[in-house]
Parts: C-alpha cells; sequence; structure tokens
C-alpha cells in the first residue's frame, strides 16, 4: 500500500479524535464516516461524511477511493465489511478479525481452540442450562451476551438460578441489551456463562500487529474497573512478575498473529489468586486502558494503530517514564469542562489532560487524565486529583480507597 | 477569558497545522483564516474560511464572536491587528508586541534601551552611511531589510561600498525583498545595519509567556543554518556554560515580560568567540528552533503556545530525554514524501517525522524529523539519517561535515 493513500476511519468517538493527531504529524490524510456532524471526531476531522455504518451501500459510497478503513469500534456488521473487501477496500482489521472482538461466543471457542489461557465457559441456551453449568463451576456465574456489549452492558453476575432469567429476557427484547446491538444484528445474540474468577485485580495489555505481520507490544497495565467501566491504569503494573507478564506478551502475541488483526489487539485479562492470567475480553482498536500511551510511551496506540491500518511499519512502544497512572475523567457535576480546565491545570501543572469535546452525561466518559514520572504515588495523585476536579469532586478522597 | 471558547488562527502554514494536534487534545476548538484551502493547516483543520489576513474588514468578519486569536506566522498588518482588538477581540500577541517580531529597526533600538545584548547597529538610509558605519564597525557589515524578510531573504552580507547598493535597490522595488512585504505595507522599510559578529555558533531561546503574565523558557538549543534556512537543532546546547544559560534565560525571560508578547517568544542568538551571548532575530509564534519540543519536551510549543492565547496555565517545558535533534527536512528529489515514509521509519524505527502536508519545491520546509535518547551522536545520526531518505539523499554523509 502506498502510505500516501488517505485512510478511512468508520465511527466518530473519541478513539477516532485521538487518532487525528498522529496523523496529521505523519501527513496521513484522514477521511471519516460519523454518526454525526458534532461527534468527537468530527469536530477535528475536515474530511468528514455523516452517514449509516451499517448501510453497506452507503459504506461503500463513502470509501471510494480509499486503499485501506479502520474503526473507532467494533460494531461494523460483518455484511458491510465484506462488502468493503469485495470493494477493493482493505478493512484493517478485516472481518475474519473483528468476529473475536465482537462475538464473544466465537472469542472463547477460538481461544480455547489455540490453547489460550480462559476461565471455564459454555453458551448456555436457557436458565437451566446455566445453572448446569453453575452446577459445576460454582454459582456466581458471569452471563455474558455474545454481541453488543461494552462497558459492562451485557453482562451480569448470577447468584442463582432465581436470578438466571435476566439475561435471556434481555436476548428476547430484540438482539440484545443495548441498542447498540439493534444496528448490528449479523447473527444471534447467545448468552455465554463463564467461570466467575475471584480476581486479584484487572490487567490489560496491548498488542500491535502490522499490515505486513510485525508484532509490537506495550507494558501491561493494572486497570481498575467499576461498574464495568475502566476508572484507572497503572503502567507498567505493579509488582508483576517477569515470568507471568512474559507469558503475557507470548500468548498476546500469538493471538494477534492467530486472528490475523491489523492494528491494536487489547488483551483484557485477570489476574486469578494462583497467579494465573486469564484472558477476559478482546477489543480491536485503540482501547482505553491504552490511553496512557499518548503520554507515556514512545509511540502512541492511536499512532501504532493507524500506522498498521495505512501500511506503515510500527514505532517503539517503550515507556518514557518509569510510572504512568491514566484516570478516566466520566461525566459528573461539571458541564463546562473546558472552563474548568485551567483551574485543573493551575491544582495540578503535571497533568496531562484530554477532552473529547462530547457534552457531560453522567458516568459518560468525557475525558481522562495522564500523569508520569518517578513516583507512582505522585503520578496517581496528579491523574486522580486532576480527574475529580474535571468530574466536580473537587479532591480525591474519594478516590483513596484502594 | 473562558477556555471554554473557540481560539482563531490567522495563517495557514504548518506552525498552525501542528497546533491542531494539542489542541484537540485540550478539547479547544480552533478557527482558522487561510491562505489557501489546500495550505498546511487547512487540511487537518475543519473550520477553515479562506480569506486575505491584510483586508481588515474580512479579519473582523471571521474573527466575529472569538474572544482570541493568535498567529502562524508575523505579517499581518498592525491596522488588521489594531482593528480586531477595537472590535473586542484580543491579538495574542497583541500589536504593541508584535512590533519587536516584525521591524527589525524596532527590535534593535528597544532592545538597546532596555540593555539586551546586541551587535552594534543602526539604520542606515544610503550607502554611504552603510560605508561610515563599516568604517567604525569594519567590513563586512549585515544590512537587513527591516520589514518582511524571513529564511535569509532580506539579508545581505556586504563586504564593500561597492557592494552596498543592493539592499537599497530591493528596497526601492516595493516595499521589500520578498513577496511577503507587499502584503503587509505597515510603515516603509528601512536598511538596519549590523555589526558582522564571527560568532562560534548560533543558539536559539524559546520563552513562553501566558495570558496572565507567567513567563516559562525551554532548554536554550544550538542552531545550525545555512543560507539563512534552519537545518538542525541540538537540546540542550551542547557544552553551554550554566552560569551563560542563566544570563539568556533572564534576559529573554525579562524581553517576554517587556514586550508583553503573549505566546512563543523565540529569540535568535549568537554565540561570539568571547563568550558573549547577542541577540540576533526575535519571532513571535512557534519557532522552528523549537520543533524538538514535540517530541523532546513535556509540553511542546505549540501546546503552550495555544494554551498562552487560550488563557489557560502554561505546562512544564522540561526535556524528556538527555539530548533532543531536529532536523528539517527541505524540499529535494523525493516528491511523494508520503511513499518514501515506510523506508524511512524501516530504517529509522526511533525517528519521530513531522510532514505538513506541502507539495515539494526545492529548499520549501516540508517536514522535519526529531531523535532523541541518552546518545547525542545516535539521536543525531537518526535525525540526519531520516531527513535525508526525506530529501533524496539516501544517506547522511552530506551532513557529516561538522
Amino acid at each position: 500500500m502506498n502510505a500516501a493513500s488517505t485512510l478511512g476511519i468508520i465511527g466518530g468517538g473519541q478513539l477516532a479524535r485521538m487518532m487525528a493527531a498522529p496523523a496529521l504529524g505523519l501527513g496521513l490524510p484522514l477521511r471519516l464516516l460519523a454518526e454525526g456532524a458534532q461527534t468527537s471526531a468530527a469536530q477535528v476531522i475536515p474530511a468528514t461524511t455523516v452517514g449509516d455504518y451499517t448501510d453497506a451501500d452507503a459504506v461503500v459510497a463513502w470509501a471510494s477511493g480509499l486503499t485501506a478503513v479502520t474503526f473507532d469500534h467494533e460494531h461494523v456488521p460483518d455484511a458491510v465489511l465484506r462488502a468493503l473487501v469485495a470493494h477493493g477496500v482493505e478493512a484493517r482489521p478485516g472481518p475474519d478479525a473483528l468476529v473475536f472482538a465482537s462475538d464473544k461466543a466465537a472469542m472463547r471457542a477460538q481461544l480455547t481452540e489455540w490453547g489460550m489461557p480462559c476461565p471455564a465457559w459454555r453458551v448456555v441456551h436457557n436458565p437451566a442450562e446455566l445453572a448446569e453449568f453453575a452446577a459445576e463451576h460454582g454459582w456466581p456465574v458471569v452471563a455474558k451476551v455474545s454481541r453488543g456489549g461494552y462497558d459492562g452492558k451485557g453482562v451480569w453476575i448470577v447468584d442463582s438460578v432465581a436470578d438466571a432469567k435476566a439475561p435471556f429476557d434481555s436476548l428476547a427484547v430484540g438482539h440484545g441489551p443495548t441498542e447498540r446491538v439493534g444496528s448490528s444484528p449479523q447473527t444471534s445474540a447467545v448468552i455465554v456463562a463463564e467461570e466467575y474468577v475471584r480476581f486479584v485485580r484487572e490487567l490489560s495489555v496491548l498488542v500491535v500487529r502490522g499490515a505486513d505481520g510485525e508484532v509490537c507490544h506495550y507494558d501491561i497495565s493494572e486497570t481498575v474497573q467499576r461498574d464495568g467501566v475502566c476508572r484507572e491504569t497503572i503502567t507498567p503494573a505493579p509488582g508483576l512478575d517477569t515470568q507471568r507478564a512474559d507469558e503475557v506478551y507470548a500468548f498476546a502475541t500469538e493471538l494477534a498473529r492467530a486472528c490475523g488483526v491489523v492494528g491494536v489487539l487489547a488483551v483484557e485479562l485477570m489476574e486469578a489468586p494462583d497467579g494465573r492470567i486469564l484472558v477476559n475480553e478482546l477489543a480491536m482498536r485503540p482501547h482505553n486502558t491504552g490511553h496512557w500511551t499518548i503520554d507515556g510511551a514512545h509511540t502512541s496506540q492511536f499512532e501504532n494503530h493507524i500506522r498498521a491500518a495505512a501500511g506503515l511499519p510500527l514505532g517503539p512502544t517503550g515507556l518514557r517514564a518509569p510510572h504512568v497512572v491514566m484516570t478516566n475523567v466520566l461525566g459528573g457535576s461539571v458541564s463546562d469542562l473546558a472552563g474548568e480546565l485551567g483551574a485543573v491545570l493551575t491544582r495540578f501543572p503535571e497533568a496531562r489532560v484530554q477532552l473529547y469535546g462530547k457534552s457531560v452525561a453522567p458516568g459518560r466518559k468525557v475525558g481522562h487524565v495522564t500523569a508520569y514520572g518517578d513516583s507512582l504515588e505522585v503520578a496517581r495523585d496528579t491523574a486522580r486529583g486532576a480527574a475529580a476536579m474535571l468530574e466536580g469532586r473537587g479532591t480525591a478522597s474519594e478516590e483513596e480507597g484502594r
């Protein structure tokens, strides 16, 4: 591929927005298909078309003349991806890879076949089958809708057979529990039952596979989730055994190769009490647990993602500071984030703030703060303190609990 | 000023383009007045108007609703700046500051009054007066047109009275030696004669003054110029005496305060054989000798410039690596820079390449490469090698001479 070509991006969220900065640095023109003219990325990418990413004809027309497209999210229907490919446009990642990020049943089946470390799991078709799984693996059971869930939506912790109805009811309502599913009804969603891992902590590793098959990885992060939403990442993950880390890099790299992803593959992990590290979720796009790379790594996940999609070599992924902490800013009582920014940067001069240009709604991801340095404690206080101010909490005290 | 306001930028060059990345990070919307729809910055800023920055009515109309505007260049006529201010739009920097960057005679007079270290100088009106100056300070004499010169244009090294006609002829042709002058004929240009300093090397320091008067500075760079065009910067300047450096920081900071600049003030310097450091030129915008800050400093000059213009606090300016080298990419035999990028990044994985989206013309600044690390030599080889490939020279051998 001639790197001079324009790169297409489908989806106007903050992930696409954060691809814009490295793209302009590399002189790589972008063309965006966005859900609306005021979406996060549409505000900063001139060549934006507003259109429906589930409409194959519209997507193919939009992509005319492009060599490759990549994605802000994993909800583009398989049929649309295949229509793009049929019209000579590379989807990066392609449909055969993306299925493992968009379908948890397919992901679990394939990971198990490849011998990757997973919790016990099974597709279950009714509460009785779920109870049968629980009889083998114990209550509670994690029930996940196979398609369309995100940020904790579409996931249930089922404590007893009496609770087991909700996941299946959600399927009956339509195609799943969220409005996103309705727009990508590629195959019927099913319920995946998973062993409830009493994990010590959650981790994440990002690998990137180039269009030529080259794979690189970032340092493993400890991630703090709350209600299924990422709150904070700490990189490198404190106290992680080197040998365990190397095992993770090895299987994540192998996974990227095996599934043929092009771009970022984010592997969310659980560290079990016995030290085993298990795969929890996959994402095939820049990921919230990799936002720290903008300020904390030699090449950000966004730059390496677009490099991969544009057929360019990947850049070095090493840390630029001993400790990097990223804290999400979730919509709180501050509606004018930009107006608050001056006070935040005065109080926390070392904070690296990213705002996504999104209107504030309760709990909505509207920005993040990264801090780095020789001291993990100082970096954490900075990131938490700045994020707390942007959420209207004023102090970081609420965050001190862990 | 409410930081949520949109920031206006006049001028569509690469300096405005490189403001776009930090602006989108900070959630700061930009509005651009560009010379053309395909200029470097217009490619990456959606809210672009094509218009004439010398037309006060057009500029005021474009700026409607803005709180502040800043600049890609210093060629906006004084009358236009004052019209903006009269309509309640802050010019950052403002007209009273900008005159010192746009008029070398005014700059020298003011610097002398403030006791800043300058070469000997005098405004001369004809070859006879220039010869008189030479009689006092020796041949050669540096003759500079007071307004409109850039990148070595409008500067002559005059060796004898027989050579002294050219600078004055250039004034007679119009308003000065370049087409840029013609578009900003604010006052008549004059010729400034300056002592020819047999400098050991050239240096540069960037200071930034916030809208609230806060001033910060970056490390001093050694700069390598060729034919008046910046080729390379090395930061920190190797072997610079700490006490001398502190003197430079002190007078550059004082200068920023005295002239009331808001945003970046770049001070180009000459190190004389006796160790004195003299002011050569001033610029009041992000500067080529500060491009290294994108990859080499905690906050880039572009981010601090827009923070200042938007009324936000400035970010920390410290180095992120022991040595940072920036090499310009000047238009050479490679016309498809983006097409060459893959080979460059394969050969030099550590190179941080910025391409400006400009068509290639001989000697035109079309991009730059930054490299950083523990070894100055390795960083320099990387930056030079990558830039050489993008210029079509293939190897860095031509650069080895110094």
